[in-house]
């Protein structure tokens, strides 16, 4: 696979935007906060995310599959801690 | 340009993952309240989604560039927003 350039530029972007979410997850880790949180928010981008796997895995590119399974991940973490801090 | 299944599903993910934006800024506007969101990820998200913006010109690809401008523009209305209400 030769690495040029633009598509350094797209790891790099795939990346960040893919490990962006664990600030957000270590955040409510540890102050079980999540009120100005939205949920609705989360729950859309979720579904965005799980088409753009399923997009990923059609067009077979391993970058778009793998960073959108991460970022799956870690938004299902969110939405999980969402509701259960949600009421507390 | 033929649209075929698989492009509509990149399409659909593309939009669903730059509009879920809208709900946060949205309860941002109401609620003013923005201590739960994390700084952090919206920075990192921020120059992630600025980068892909770069990566679609070089590809020239209209979906890439087109759904990461206008992500860029709602993530940045929330870190001006957490930026704004976070003293408060």
């Amino acid at each position: 696979m030769e690495f040029n350039g633009i598509e350094v530029i797209g790891l790099v972007a795939a990346v960040l935007t893919t490990l962006s979410f664990v600030p957000q997850c270590w955040q409510i880790f540890k102050t079980r906060k999540v009120a100005d949180i939205s949920l609705t928010m989360y729950l859309i981008f979720f579904i965005g995310v799980i088409l753009w796997l399923v997009y990923g895995l059609m067009i077979g590119s391993l970058a778009v599959t793998l960073a959108n399974s991460v970022t799956a991940i870690l938004v299902a973490i969110i939405l999980g801690l969402k509701v259960k801090y949600s009421n507390k």
